[in-house]
């Protein structure tokens, strides 16, 4: 057995028995996209399925982390485990801390059944989706049977991290900006839940109404051909909530205990489950991508492809004609 | 010759011969992805490579698109040619128009030498980059010598779209949120220029004083491996403009075609060009991934695809498994 695999199953198995350092250590091999954490995931992912994976994405400004945080502590007064992942899309090289109160977190330092972990958006665009959902697979047979999934809904990949989850909760707060109103429309239609936070200020109420009048508005099954197989049973509920005081928050789990239960109906009576067939779209996807990156890089390739980006680079050649190439030099080596 | 074909060398020839409408057309084919945009890529990418490509990005409220309308007024006196490409990324679905002030460009309506277009984050992540990429070559075929990409910078791929342009540039306002300033040290590391806009604010100077302290504390060369082999040849210059008067806008251009100069000094004596070699990637994998999905579509595949997405779905079977099994599938086929 590879050192990797050996590596993977200690982790793996002390991470499925409660070992929180354990899990972290797999949730940073996850995020690397290390060798351990492939052994790992091939292990993990056929023991994953039951949790609930919730995205709560809303432009900045919209107190996602407060929201989180409120979450949590509702969560906890039931007793429930709850884990975050909180997609940080703030650098695309050293990572960050975007959460100006991560702080409140901290409050559950020694809560062994609150678990947050922060997730760079490193590498490559699309991996994020298909990280955050191999990062989930992780915590889901670890134990954890609500992932709250926090990104922020200002990029085409976090809103396909938002929309991928179980339950996608996009939040807004009154009297936003232009240009956060505009971002807003695209978030709606991923919405499953609408949440208007910040409920204490005024032109709360003006926009619940608003909000509501625009969801009326939107078609009630996407105009994405992409999206179209994901069942929308009814227009999205709009809340609101004052997350710094926790009200509107018990109402919140209770919406979204009620949508998690709508979900398994759905998927008992037959229905193709569009969020769960989205995610493995796009981890299979990912790894897809990866593997045939992994081949032009083998010593075999790598000279072929970089000449051949060099080329399309100097624009001597189109792109089309490159993958091609480069597609029938994997294939060749494939049947060697 | 196929009617894409056809179609592509007509739309190609007229773009190039200065026929704006006909620029549009290959353009929305080209955000659709259709066969008529492959055809006429493959014609117009080897005529490409000579524009300036410019990407411009800040978080919502740094009055990007103001600037933008301030550049186009400055390169118009100088009677040179510009275009902008204003990535949208408020709706994955319907599109969007972010811009509020998209109204102020109406100015350039009848002015041929100025062409704006703007683009939806369709599809899937990853393919932002690669379509805008595309588009640029498609408008630099045309003869546009510089072109400008807008767009909103918070979400991963949106940096990515930005850091693959030949100069980078990197809008703040003076005084902005808390969340927004996490944001914009990810947005530095991608900085070859950086602008405080809203220079009449106080607080300019202040604003300008501590982005020249963050940046000192940046690695001169990118932590990221994948951008290692980009040259930086120095820190990034801080500049202040006031872009509703158009203040500091004379001294933004004479920066852009400064930092252009460089890159062509830096080519000439064999240097890679990192940015260029991001763009042939970016474009490159796009299509190799799409080439991946058209056949994992074909009648002959498409019925394994959908049952180990299922499988994949219902935590029968792990990504990797799924992946490698698909892969081999195309090899297969690929060699009957």
């Amino acid at each position: 057995m590879a050192a990797a695999e050996v590596r993977a199953a200690e982790l793996s198995a002390a991470a499925v028995a409660g070992d929180r350092r354990a899990l972290a250590r797999l949730l940073t091999a996850v995020e690397n996209r290390t060798p351990v954490a492939e052994a790992a995931l091939r292990t993990l992912y056929p023991q994953a399925g039951r949790a609930h994976l919730v995205g709560i994405t809303g432009p900045p400004g919209s107190g996602k982390s407060t929201l989180v945080a409120a979450l949590i502590a509702e969560v906890r007064k039931a007793d429930r485990p709850v884990a975050v992942v909180a997609v940080d899309p703030s650098s695309p090289i050293t990572g960050g801390a975007i959460l100006g109160d991560r702080v409140r977190m901290q409050a559950y330092a020694g809560d062994r059944d609150v678990f947050i972990r922060s997730m760079a958006a490193r590498g490559h665009a699309g991996g994020l989706a298909s990280t955050t959902g191999a990062a989930c697979a992780v915590l889901d047979a670890a134990g954890f049977d609500l992932i709250l999934i926090e990104t922020v809904g200002t990029g085409q990949s976090e809103v396909e991290v938002a929309s991928s989850a179980d339950t996608t909760v996009v939040l807004e707060a009154p009297e936003m900006g232009d240009e956060i109103q505009a971002i807003k429309a695209g978030l709606l239609e991923v919405a499953d839940l609408v949440v208007v936070n910040k409920g204490d200020r005024p032109g709360a109420q003006r926009t619940a109404a608003q909000l509501r009048a625009m969801l009326v508005a939107l078609p009630a099954v996407g105009a994405n051909p992409d999206a179209a197989d994901r069942p929308r049973p009814k227009r999205p509920e709009v809340l609101i909530t004052t997350a710094a005081t926790g009200a509107g928050v018990p109402e919140l789990l209770v919406a979204l205990d009620r949508h998690r239960a709508a979900g398994h109906a759905a998927a008992a009576s037959g229905g193709a489950n569009g969020a769960r067939l989205a995610r493995a779209d796009a981890q299979v996807r990912a790894v897809l991508a990866e593997r045939v990156a992994d081949r032009l890089r083998d010593p075999a390739l790598a000279g072929e492809a970089a000449a051949t980006l060099r080329a399309v680079a100097d624009h001597e050649l189109d792109p089309f004609a490159a993958a091609d190439r480069l597609l029938a030099a994997i294939g060749r080596e494939g049947h060697r």
